[in-house]
């Protein structure tokens, strides 16, 4: 489906975006910066088609690669313009590739003929190991660990997708990705975490 | 066979454990704590099937992630219960699966046609490199690479294995599985290392 | 061809011989040593090939870990004698088997029916990408994302080699491994960088 891959692209676009901010925290040069960008917006899926023992999605289609260089480039230079970071503007990209990416990601498990618990997790795989990678390159604890909900909303959603395939096909794609989309802005917005632990002091 | 099947679901439980309670330490989230779980409890046989080109071996069996599931949550109850860590009524399990987890590893190696020495890397790799991953992503140097003949012990049991299955292939599983559990009590106990550096003052 | 693979093996010694260099600065014990030293030396082509679904090249052929033995056998010994790190003597000797490796790496994926641009990525990789699971390891932002142009040079290195290809195939290994060795150390001596990114203050 066209706009399904346009969608991916930009997604992957966006999480390039996310690398590169990183990238210019941690002072890299500019190797650096693409190889984090890379890493981040097709990590998860690279990981997903390891697992799944599919072709690696990105192998015959330079795509992505002039996606990534293209949205690298721009956000060099939109940091060396204003010195300022776009973290709060990326935030609706952000959830935006994410939401696709999850739903895609979950698909694609499915196709390959895996349980539906294990399409969940390659979902959320799919949206969150990027980032992942993308945090344990520049030695920090990732991200998706310890915030706001970044794991927990992609397990929602691609849940809800799956159930959704069971009953209410037609509609699935749409439910799965707008799960996951609102959840992400709500989390982000209302600060939402979910505290397992008691600490003492 | 079932009972290896049963071993290997306890071993999964306990690396879960000992993942939940890093994520304790490190004030992780909910997911974190189910990320780190499961990523220590599969992570080691996850890379092995990779390199074996095997299909990984949870992707048809969600068990796996139920066993992880209640792990984890009997851990956070645990912790959360009698704000004390149970780390040292965990080494014994802990020791338990990793004996298993070599001596199957190697097993799994042995019977995709690698050579003797591939197949006791990869029966390693099975016991620690779940580990090795749970650490990389709470920011440590991993345990394995400093302390207490954590890999070596696999080294050591999984070559025991492999020269038993030669000469004595009645009691090679035996053999392999008490080697890596007796040595890996035997260095907590008495604090073994391997001390190959010099360093001056 | 034999040459090449005598020194795809020279390659993985001097690699390793870099890990075991910061298993000393880490204080790692013996297993620790072993390990990095391997992860170095054999991780950027294990990447690649599992990227690629290739059987991964060290599964069938233990030499790889003999030359890792050795070579890290004979680094302890060198620096508990002199309590010298070797590192500026060694990087003649890092760039000839970085320079191998891309070519070797580019040529694999070529092999593969891969496009070119993915195919230089994979060359890269195969230099590269040991050296960063290295530093991951080791609990340090990967010196190729911050220093000396190394993922750079691999990149240049592994397009010329592509371009050759097409153009003059009679030269091609010997053009690619040269711009790499060529400019990895006039990247050394003049301490080239690619600053993207302009930091005020």
């Amino acid at each position: 489906m066209d706009w399904l891959y346009t969608f991916d692209l930009i997604g992957c676009g966006v999480f390039a975006i996310s690398g590169a901010i990183l990238a210019f925290k941690r002072k890299m040069d500019g190797v650096g910066v693409l190889v984090l960008a890379a890493v981040t917006a097709i990590g998860g899926g690279t990981i997903r088609d390891l697992l799944l023992d599919a072709p690696v999605f990105w192998l015959t289609d330079a795509n992505y690669f002039y996606v990534i260089f293209v949205a690298s480039f721009g956000a060099v230079i939109w940091i060396n313009q204003t010195q300022k970071l776009p973290a709060k503007s990326l935030e609706f990209a952000d959830a935006l590739g994410l939401a696709l990416f999850v739903v895609m990601g979950t698909e694609k498990a499915l196709s390959y003929g895996v349980s539906d618990i294990t399409a969940i997790i390659m979902g959320m795989m799919t949206g969150c190991f990027g980032g992942m990678l993308r945090d344990v390159l520049a030695n920090r604890v990732p991200m998706i660990l310890q915030k706001e909900l970044y794991a927990m909303c992609c397990i929602i959603g691609a849940s809800i997708y799956v159930l959704a395939l069971h009953f209410i096909p037609g509609i699935a794609v749409a439910l799965g990705f707008s799960t996951v989309f609102i959840l992400r802005l709500a989390a982000i917005k209302w600060h939402w975490q979910i505290h397992v632990f008691r600490y003492k002091n």
